[in-house]
């Protein structure tokens, strides 16, 4: 089936793309500015036979997504920065217990209210644990509408596969911003995997199965704790990334998001003004790609970690080169998005 | 006065420093292992004319702690590692509302509901903030019950100076164990700082004093985060940390809290065994003693990052260490505490 | 399509009736003794492409009953006594915002939790309107399986006509009891009203509906309170009830639901020892069937109310009568069900 | 103590009373036209020492009572009918496990969200029982801001000797409007009885006590029920009722609350026009005054049953006449309150 290119916003892309993904059920709590992911699905879950609900409130929401995912279905929530720290146990829960699910978090600024514009400042929550104990979740950050609508089906795929949630954490313009994206009329047929852990009847086994968090001896829980990092390892092979003219680059700008997005024009500004410089665009976030990173950065001058945050992945892309090249940071906070223009000033200032 | 020394356990401890360090208010939810916090407090606090109420959830408790520090009192709660992750919103918004208040985080093991057993596993959640948006709570580590007694008085204060909430992340064998500590057998008069910020009425004044976390223009949103940024900057100068036998030492054991403790000891048996063995405890875990591990770590052979986790502080000693000198970890998790002996074998491995 | 005849549990029947009466959605929480009516619900529903959904609570039900009701829904929830209290606030803004729907209540013994054996306590609460301001519901009284079958249709039909929630009154022994009723294999298809009012689309309307219970005018509440009333008196003409050994008897009880089968046994006995006694059976609670029992106690010696109550509906006797005929009461509460042999004594005790 | 008059609205003159009473807690969440209440005590019970909390509902509120009460606590909330409406549940757990309170209502407009005018629709609810089960509470009725002053203590007294919930079914016009009462500068000192009963620890006992209304036998259950209504019975005593004109009078009309004052200035006016009008005002609804009201009824030419509401009173003025005297009812709904020269003629009407 050949994709139309259509016109569409961010937010309803990735409603269209969880749908796409074999989304079975969604249950969610209204804020903006993601609310166009819940009102899409609203209208179309129930079409194609599948669960809408809107909760009583976003702690209510992701223990939805917990039972829906215990019993085998590809369950997802979706809110923006308020909202998904409601979730915090709830998302500790899910990861304890192995259960795989989507969480979509279309970040606004903070702390706290905030503004509803956009920003990067759950960076910290999303990919270090935002809830209690050693836990890991795959992070995803699109930068495109394309991979808005692209992204859902694929974090479902891994989360299945690793028993493990999944986030997409995109942002307020990702969300709102239109573009054309190659999006099928039908949903495809959804190739799910089997699964015999879930909670959906004994089905002919002698025992029922149980989604559980709770290890109360100390030496089962350091064994599932084991398992668990043993996991978080393994997902290391699944790094995703892209560069853009990096190759022959001094100065590598490292940027996720729509902040790459910036970066990648502000590159080709600092180009036309004689300073080369490269894009490395993390994809997954967790796992973070810091060997193609190293990689990537070998030989360059300097390292400028752009975010819209006060400075959060740059640990990581600091972790990552361990003192092997100098490393720069430049956020902006609160909503504000520089100009690739700005930015590419910042890159001139680095490389000198 | 003369403090007499008294075998009290950890959590009553706490709750004795807090009645000790002024708190006007606990709001909180039962949770083990720090339920002595409460239920000693639910006795007390009411003696001392003071509030004692149990909320009907954590979500609840962090929003009464929102509004009794609102009001200029000096405001608590305390809980374990699946509530605390309940109250990440809260945190996120008495951040942003630059309220200042004391959580106490008596770590189990996760993730999830996990175990009772004690744990550091929250100590990105803690220090890297669990919650969303650009925000940092003042964090203090204690590794004696005479800390943490202590401590309370000490996080007030901070908090109340920077309008900031303040963490004491404790775990289930400080919060259990007993041992002597001083401890006055009537609280001292607290000198509590004037709040002229306090929505506690006009006084006089012509405006009345809002408490919030909502600013929706961008520009200002990115001001108002900037004035907490040099905030967080300005915390450097309250950083905190401990040395024992650091100073000849060839490997620089890296430990907090309940961890220092056994790290110590270790420190003293591999010293036996020949190894130059020394221990940094940092006790702000935000702000993180950065300067003072790589001065103390200047010289060294190897540092040892030790802690009852997957990994998640070794990361700032890694940010410190800027691969300066080789930063090697042991952790276990679930509840599991090593014996000195074991950590001693660690350090003598990791020393070769 | 012919009936078979099954036997199946009271609760099964009324499930079955729900589906049979074109039930489009159910929301509840459990409680004993009428768990079998979700349960059943809970697997039958979404087989019939309807909507099963366990709230968080009862105060929760009975708002998305409002909901989907408002939407033009057949909308039902099912509880026992302390479930139904909690719904009292929604069922008097369900009436005043005149949106049909379904409540079925299995009484329990009260108050409080008291047991979960049968009872008829809660008689006040449904027919003068446990809920604030002057509304009623329309409330039935099964005495059979069969009756648990074939009330739910004829409850959403009136409710539908009216605009008005409909109650049937049942209680946990014909909740639990099996006797054979006549239930066809499948569904029968139903033929429900256009409901213009529903709020599910403009549908080519200029106006948007609203469901609503605010009118802050107090002229205007007087006028809709009038409408209201109006609606309550034209509801006398459904009045619904039955006669046993009426015609020719001295004493005339009064009983409604399972009292009614006790009280037709002894009857029955009664007249075995030279009491002429007959049963006259209010069917519909609300609207009261004053007049016929009116007409059915003229000239008789005495009536005797029986309920499994304190004395509740005895209360409507007494209105009905007016002092023209001697009302007596007999009430056994907290669970206890007397046989139709002490049931008769009493009988017998009265005609003297 | 000399009381001073003072200048005071109704809900302030409940508060006072309050207090006056020696109530211990109290709990609540706003409502208008009721919020007068909760404010003044908000400001007025920590000052004495006394518990105020603002709970995050109706239900919360009415079950916090039950938890201070069950500890021997005078322990009280209110609201406004829908507010009332969410704590049946509650009042019936109270009323069975025999915990003695005040609630207040000041009733406003119905049903559902209605309008905030005054209201006397929910008698029902408050008489027969709102909630499930077989119980009564004590319901008083004051009709001046004296006895919105003086009812509080009369009602814990009450509750407290009986050990069962008390009502005042108050209105918003008694609510809001202010006129002088005497109420003395200092609340006095109450002389409140022992309670052994309560849960506020063994006290040297052999067992604990339990607040529980769980009697899960039926016998016992039975038992239970037949003690609580042997307490209904006992409170037969304790009817409360004023008589204005009443002796001579041909028209009796039976009013309460703000209603009996309209009725009183409308016996007056029919006076002055030839018709002899007298006031027969029930105090306490709950046991209802049917004997003295037959008493003073007798040998009159009718009965005018005079309510805000659609009908509710008349139907215990009509059981207490019982076709001895015929009984005419004058209701208006909705807020709308008629004027003495419009009840007058109503009066007039029924003499004919």
């Amino acid at each position: 089936m050949q994709a139309k290119r259509r016109l569409v916003k961010g937010n309803e892309a990735i409603a269209l793309g969880a749908i796409a993904g074999g989304c079975d059920a969604f249950f969610g709590y209204p804020i903006t500015p993601q609310n166009e992911v819940p009102e899409l699905l609203s209208a179309e879950m129930p079409r194609h036979g599948r669960v809408f609900l809107q909760a009583e409130s976003e702690v209510a929401s992701i223990n939805m997504v917990y039972g829906a995912a215990a019993a085998g279905m590809r369950a997802m929530t979706s809110s923006s920065s308020p909202g998904i720290s409601l979730m915090m146990e709830g998302v500790s829960y899910l990861a304890g217990a192995e259960l795989p699910c989507l969480i979509v978090n279309v970040m606004r600024g903070g702390p706290g209210l905030g503004s509803i514009s956009p920003s990067q400042a759950d960076y910290f929550q999303a990919v270090k644990g935002g809830g209690h104990g050693d836990y890991r979740c795959i992070v995803l950050a699109p930068w495109s509408v394309q991979e808005m609508y692209t992204f859902p089906a694929m974090a479902f795929e891994m989360a299945d596969r690793y028993r493990n949630p999944a986030i997409i954490l995109a942002d307020g313009v990702l969300g709102q911003m239109m573009e054309p994206a190659a999006i099928p009329d039908d949903p495809p047929v959804v190739d799910k995997p089997d699964k015999p852990w879930a909670t959906n009847g004994r089905n002919g086994r002698a025992h029922k199965n149980v989604a559980n968090s709770l290890v109360i001896d100390p030496y089962e829980l350091r064994d599932h704790c084991l398992k668990l990092q043993g996991k978080y390892e393994k997902m290391q092979e699944e790094c995703k990334w892209d560069t853009r003219l990096a190759e022959d680059a001094d100065i590598l700008v490292v940027a996720y998001g729509i902040a790459a997005r910036v970066a990648f024009s502000a590159c080709k500004i600092a180009r036309q003004k004689g300073i080369k410089a490269g894009l490395f665009r993390p994809i997954s976030l967790f796992p973070y790609p810091s060997k193609p990173l190293q990689e990537t950065a070998e030989g360059k001058r300097r390292v400028l970690a752009f975010e819209l945050s006060g400075g959060q992945m740059v640990e990581d892309v600091r972790l990552a080169m361990n003192g092997a090249i100098p490393v720069s940071f430049y956020g902006e906070m609160g909503g504000v998005i520089p100009s690739p223009a700005e930015l590419a000033d910042r890159i001139m200032e680095a490389a000198q």
